[in-house]
């Protein structure tokens, strides 16, 4: 059994705790978070605390808070010779400013509390200083997915900005095209089937052959239309991504 | 059986086609298209031609031609009182010149020559005239598809503008993705459970509620070190959505 402690309480911290749970290789020995109202719900499944002098033994410590509270609330912990991991995409894993052995285990999904995950099919992303460490952060690993890479801080950066484009961007998309629906009276659920299709099609098909529409085609009267129909919010966008899409089919084609 | 005449050799020409081809309740009894090698292909499987005066009688004459090319087309066309519709999102009914009777058979998804697609979910949006018309439309469209929508042409231009923001857009994103990742020798395989999570969740969760990521967390940090690492289009790009996200829950949060 691996002993964890997690640290936070946002959205993946909210996850992965509900993970490990029902984990039967694991004991999630205890919880902190800051403010304990946010962990209160998990007093009679775990340990919780919000006193960061109370942390359990453990194995491995699981820092999941935000980018920036990452190197403050590492410093604070004396934990010896223990692993201290933290889950960002975004941070180096130098921003754990702490005595013990570092590590990164990043899950590459986006989670948001009202939506179950199954973690089988989630790629995590670890790193470590040592093998040792390697080797029990892929048994953890192991233990909630079944897809494991071993990613360097440098790569994990660039996951996470690309990650950005395909999840954070594509879901404002996803929020415009609502938008535009609702102004209209058109419900958004016409749509739910292109949506998912596009997302499909990209796993047989490369992004750059997969596209269609009316920037592709240099349809200038359907792109005057368009742009003619929309507020100026959303005009700017379409205008940015239009002359993207021109310019890398001007470029390539 | 509704006899059918198809005009074009398009994207969704081609996979309209198909479809016809192998429907019991149809019956495909030509296609015209103004390049005849285009359509080579389909000789021997039903009449091909390249000559508007030799097209044969049928009940609905699809034309699925680019979007400018619509006007042309149809007013070279002499049927009579027989059914001309397009298949475009962008374009009016109007846009068909013709002293025909009029109407739209708009499949809303984005169709790719070397991507299978299954017709049995695309919504089918339906325009016509008369109600005998639209009858026979649904009647075609309900042979195809378990979705259909009498949608007009000023409802169709928002679901069509609607679209190019979820699947143009979204698909541009997926390439910048794999562009970041090329450059970085990342698989962009890695992404894939991501790309689809995105896509499921906005069918139980709003795209509002469903965003994640440093610019609705306004975590600047981060979001200062992704532009640093990206080229200059690709900054573009971001600081256009990242502007747009932080506006959204600016204003809404």
């Amino acid at each position: 059994m691996i002993k964890v402690v997690i640290l936070g309480a946002g959205n993946l911290a909210f996850h992965l705790t509900e993970k490990l749970l029902n984990n039967n290789s694991v004991d999630l020995v205890q919880v902190y978070n800051r403010s304990i109202s946010k962990i209160h719900y998990l007093e009679h499944k775990t340990l919780i605390t919000n006193n960061l002098n109370e942390l359990k033994e453990a194995d491995i410590y699981i820092i999941s808070v935000s980018d920036n509270a990452i190197s403050e609330l590492s410093s604070k912990l004396n934990l010896n010779d223990k692993l201290i991991v933290h889950t960002s995409g975004a941070a180096h894993i130098n921003e754990l400013k702490s005595n013990s052995k570092k590590g990164v285990f990043y899950p590459l999904q986006s989670f948001s509390k009202d939506k179950e995950i199954e973690f089988s099919n989630i790629p995590i992303c670890i790193e470590a200083t040592t093998k040792s460490d390697l080797l029990l952060l892929g048994k953890l690993a192991s233990s909630i997915s079944t897809k494991c890479y071993k990613i360097n801080s440098e790569q994990r950066k660039t996951l996470h900005v690309a990650a950005v484009f395909v999840n954070n961007f594509v879901n404002h998309m996803y929020f415009i095209g609502n938008e535009i629906c609702d102004t209209n009276n058109i419900p958004f659920e016409i749509l739910h089937p292109l949506i998912e299709e596009t997302a499909n099609k990209i796993k047989n098909l490369s992004a750059f052959d997969a596209q269609t529409g009316p920037a592709i085609r240099n349809d200038s009267k359907t792109i005057k239309k368009h742009i003619a129909s929309l507020n100026e919010d959303q005009q700017n966008i379409y205008s940015t991504l239009t002359k993207s899409i021109l310019k890398t089919y001007g470029e390539k084609l």
